[in-house]
C-alpha cells in the first residue's frame, strides 16, 4: 500500500520558466515545503528550464536564497543537501528548438533512471500564454507525453485565452495533442485553505445547508480588493485588465464554490460537474443591464500606506491613454431553483484602501423579527468568510448588550483560522503541485468550467467594445469609484466591509 | 416625559430580613449598583427590618463592609455618602407583631415625606417561605399594600411552596390580599444576562428560527453544576434537595426560554404566556419512565479543588441518614409540534468536579452528510448557551484542518460575552429590583408558570414516596453517579461536556 503510494507519487517536476518570478517565488519553495512535511515521495527530481545560460550549480545557488526567503519552513542544511542535488538546470530556447526538446528527454530519462521517478512527469508552464500550445506541441511531437510508463501531466498557469472565441482555438489544439485528464489549468484561488474549506463547512454540517437558498438568503458579495498596483507586470495587466485578471477566474470560482449544488462524491469530475451547473446559470449581461449593474474604473494617482503612487497609466508599459479597467463592480444573478432572486454582488480592484478577499452571505430579516419593537434597529445577519489574508469566517449576529436594559448589539461568532494555526497554512501552490501528482484534478480548471466563465466575460466585453473610459476615475488608495457604492445601494443595499 | 419615569421609578426599598445573608450580600450592593449607574431615581430610600436589635448607624457601618466587598463597582466617598444616608434600619418582630407594622407604616410615610417616594414601595421578603404570608397579612391588614397612591409590589424569595399542594394554599390566600400583578416571585435565574440573552438570540437573528425545531434538534442537554456543597444551608436543603432547590425553578425555567413559542411581544405577560405553554406540554413521569429516565444521587465524602470535603450527611444541619437528592438526571420530553420527539436531557448536581451552567442543543446529522466518506468521522453540531461562570455562546462545527489533506476538525465560532465585557454584567439581583420598579415582571414567575413546574415536580416525587435509596453513591469532586452516563449513553448519545 504505502509502496504504491510511493509509486504514484514518484516524480519529475519539469518547469518551462525555471528562472520566472513564479519559479524563484513560489514554485520551487513549495516543493521544498511539501518535501519538508514529507508529502513527497523519495523519488523526486526538478529539471528548471530557461533561455538564461547558466549551470545547474548557479541556478542552485540562487534558488538557495530563494528558499530561504520564501519557504514557510526554516531551512535546514540536511534538508536542503537533499533536496538541492535534485535540482538541475537546462538552458535551451523551448519556444522553437525542436532538438532542445530531443535532448531534454535523453535528459530525462536519464534522471528517471537515476531518481527512479517511474516516467511520472509533472510538466509545468510557467511561461507566458503564448508558448502554451508550442511547448506542448513538442512534448507531443517527442512523445514526452502520452508514455506507455508513468503518467506525464501538464500544468498550465492562467490565463487561458484571452477571450471565448481564443481560448476555445486553444483547447481545441491542445486536446488533439493530449487528453483532458492530463491537463491541469491552474486556478491558484482553488489551493487557498478558505476556499477549500467551503466545501467542507457548507457540506460538513449541518447548519448551513437549510438556510443556503434564496429562502433566507438575502443577498451575496464576493470582494477582492488589493493594495497593490500592476507592479512590474504592466504589459500583461494591459491585456488583461480586472476582467481576466480576477472576474473570470478567481471571483468566478469562489462563486461556484458558494452557489454549488452538493456533488454526488467529493470526487474531482463530481464537484466540477457542479461548478459547470452555476456557471452555467449565471445570468449574461445584457446591453440594457450592463448600464445599469457594471461600475468599471481605473486607479489614478494617490496614497497607499502613506506612501504617495502614481496612476495606473504611469506604470510602466503601460499606455499613457489606457482604458484598461483595474476596478470592477458588479451586480448578477444565478438563475437556477436555489438562488432565483439572490442579488450577487461581486467587486474587485488594484490599488483599494484594504487588502483582503471575503465572501459575505447576507441573511434576510426573518419577518417575525420585525414585528418586535424591541429590535427595530437590528443589524443583518452575516456569515463573513475571510479568505485572505485573514483565514477564517464568522456569522456577524445580534445579541443582548450586557446591562439592565433591553439593547441589542452586533457580535461576532467567530473562528480565526489564521490564529489558530499561523503559519501553518500551506501556500496554494504547495497545495497545487500536491493535486497535480496525485491526480486530483478538484483543484484546477476543467475546460467547460473555462468555456462558461469566458461567455460570461464576453457579455460584459461586448457591451464595452465602442466605450471610451473617462479614466482614471478613483484615486489610489480608496474604496474606488462613487459608482460602485450607488451600484449596491440603489437596491437598498450596502457593501458590507471587510475590516472585523 | 423623563419627569413621569422618575416619578414612576421614585421607591422606597422594604428589605424583610435585613441582617440575613441575602440582604447583605445582594440586595444591598446591587441597590449600590444601580445608583452607581443612574439607574434609580434621586427619590429612594432602604428600609431594612431584623429582628437584630441595632440602630440605623451600626446597620450602615455593616453595610459599608458588604458593599464593598460585595458591589461591582469600587465605592467613591461621594457617592457613599449620598447612599448611605438613606439607609434605615427597624427593628422589629415582623412574624407576630401587629403593632410593629404600624409603627413601621408611620415610619415609612415620613419618609416616603422626607424622599418624596410618592408611596412607591417594594416590600422584598427575604425572610424564610414560612413567613411569607403573614407578612403580607399584616400588610394588608395595615393598608400597606393596595393604597390610592403609588404603587406597593411583593417580592418573593423562592420556594413558593414545598410541593403543588402547599404551592396552591400559600397562592389562594396571598392572592385573597393582594393581586397577581403586584406578586413578584423571585427566581434569580431569570435576571442572569445569558438567560435573557436567550429570547434576544433565538428571536432577533434570522439563523435559528429555522432550524429550531424537531426538523434540525437531536436533543437538548441542560447542565447545573456546582462544586459547593450546601454549605450553611443544611437545614432548608434537606426540605428542598435538588429538585427544590434547581429543579423546580431554575432548570426548568431554562429550558421554558429554550423551547418557548415567539411571543406576541415582548411584554411580560405575552412571554410568561407562552412560557406556560412549554410547562403544560412537559411529559409528566410515570412509574415506568421514572425508573428509566431518572438518575439521583447524594455525595459523599471527597475531593474538591485539592481539599478533602465531607459527605451531604456529614454536613451541618443534615441528618446522617438522609435520603435528600444532591444530584438528579433525567430525560424528558416536551409533546408539542416544535420538539416532539427531541429529548430532553436535564442534570445537576451539588460537589461536582465543575462549576458550569449551560445549554446544549445539538443538532442532526444532515442524512447528506453522511453520504461522503471524508465526513466519516465528523462530529455533532451544537450550540452551546453558556450562563454561568463564563457568559457567552459558541457553534461547534467541522471545518477542513489547515493542511495537505482534507482532514476534518471541530472547530468552535465563539462569542465570550463574558470576556468583552469583563465585570460589566450586572448581578441578577440588580436586574430584578429594577424590573420590579420598572413593573416589568416578565423576569418573575406567573402562578400558573409555578403551578405547572410543581406539577411536573408532583410526578417525580410520587414515584419516590416508598424509595429508599442507598446513598451516598457519587463522592464529592466527580461527575455524579455513573447511571447518569448510562442514562444518556444507552439512546446512543453523550453528555457534552462543560468545558470549551
Amino acid at each position: 500500500m504505502e509502496k504504491n503510494m510511493d509509486i504514484e507519487l514518484s516524480s519529475m517536476f519539469v518547469i518551462f520558466g525555471g528562472t520566472g518570478d513564479l519559479t524563484k517565488r513560489k514554485l520551487i519553495p513549495a516543493i521544498f515545503s511539501l518535501m519538508h512535511e514529507g508529502k513527497l515521495s523519495e523519488n523526486f527530481t526538478i529539471v528548471s528550464i530557461g533561455r538564461q545560460e547558466k549551470t545547474s550549480e548557479q541556478y542552485r545557488e540562487e534558488m538557495h536564497e530563494y528558499v530561504k526567503e520564501f519557504s514557510r519552513f526554516p531551512l535546514n542544511n540536511k534538508l536542503w543537501d537533499n533536496f538541492i542535488k535534485r535540482i538541475f538546470y537546462k538552458n535551451f530556447d523551448f519556444t522553437s528548438n525542436n532538438q532542445g526538446y530531443k535532448d531534454l528527454d535523453l535528459f530525462l530519462e536519464t534522471m528517471d533512471n537515476e531518481y527512479s521517478t517511474r516516467g511520472n512527469r509533472l510538466y509545468y508552464l510557467a511561461v507566458a500564454p503564448e508558448f502554451f500550445e508550442g511547448i506542448i506541441r513538442n512534448l507531443k511531437n517527442n512523445n514526452m507525453v502520452c508514455k506507455s510508463i508513468g503518467w506525464q501531466r501538464v500544468m498550465i498557469e492562467k490565463p487561458f485565452g484571452s477571450n471565448l472565441k481564443t481560448a476555445r482555438i486553444l483547447n481545441n489544439n491542445i486536446s488533439k495533442l493530449i487528453p483532458e485528464e492530463d491537463i491541469f489549468r491552474i486556478d491558484h484561488y482553488l489551493g487557498k485553505e478558505m476556499i477549500q474549506n467551503i466545501l467542507a463547512i457548507r457540506f460538513g454540517n449541518s447548519l448551513f445547508e437549510p438556510l443556503w437558498n434564496s429562502n433566507y438568503i438575502d443577498n451575496i458579495q464576493i470582494t477582492s480588493n488589493e493594495l497593490i498596483g500592476v507592479e512590474n507586470r504592466g504589459a500583461y495587466y494591459e491585456n488583461a485588465g480586472i476582467l481576466k485578471d480576477m472576474l473570470q477566474n478567481h471571483l468566478l470560482q469562489m462563486l461556484t464554490m458558494i452557489a454549488m449544488e452538493p456533488p454526488v462524491d467529493f470526487d474531482p469530475e463530481s464537484i466540477r460537474d457542479e461548478k459547470v451547473k452555476v456557471l452555467r446559470s449565471l445570468r449574461p449581461f445584457t446591453s440594457a443591464s450592463l448600464k445599469e449593474d457594471i461600475v468599471r474604473g481605473q486607479y489614478g494617482p494617490g496614497t497607499v500606506n502613506e506612501a504617495m503612487v502614481v496612476g495606473y497609466r504611469q506604470e510602466e508599459r503601460v499606455s499613457r491613454e489606457s482604458n484598461t479597467d483595474t476596478f470592477i463592480a458588479l451586480k448578477t444573478y444565478i438563475d437556477n431553483f436555489r438562488f432565483g432572486g439572490v442579488p450577487i454582488y461581486i467587486r474587485a480592484g488594484k490599488r483599494m484602501d484594504t487588502k483582503s478577499t471575503e465572501i459575505v452571505i447576507q441573511f434576510k430579516k426573518l419577518a417575525g423579527i420585525n414585528y418586535y419593537k424591541e429590535f427595530d434597529q437590528i443589524g443583518s445577519n452575516l456569515l463573513v468568510l475571510k479568505i485572505q489574508p485573514e483565514e477564517g469566517f464568522y456569522f456577524q449576529i445580534n445579541a443582548k448588550k450586557p446591562g439592565n436594559d433591553f439593547k441589542m448589539e452586533k457580535v461576532e461568532l467567530d473562528y480565526c483560522q489564521s490564529c489558530k494555526y499561523l503559519n501553518d497554512s500551506p501556500e496554494a501552490y504547495e497545495k497545487l503541485l500536491l493535486e497535480a501528482i496525485r491526480n486530483n484534478s478538484s483543484l484546477f480548471t476543467r475546460w467547460d468550467e473555462l468555456e462558461y466563465s469566458w461567455k460570461f466575460i464576453e457579455s460584459i466585453e461586448k457591451g464595452y467594445e465602442n466605450d471610451v473610459s473617462n479614466y482614471p476615475n478613483y484615486a489610489a488608495g480608496t474604496p474606488g469609484p462613487t459608482g460602485a457604492v450607488d451600484l449596491i445601494e440603489k437596491d437598498g443595499r450596502q457593501w458590507w466591509s471587510t475590516e472585523l
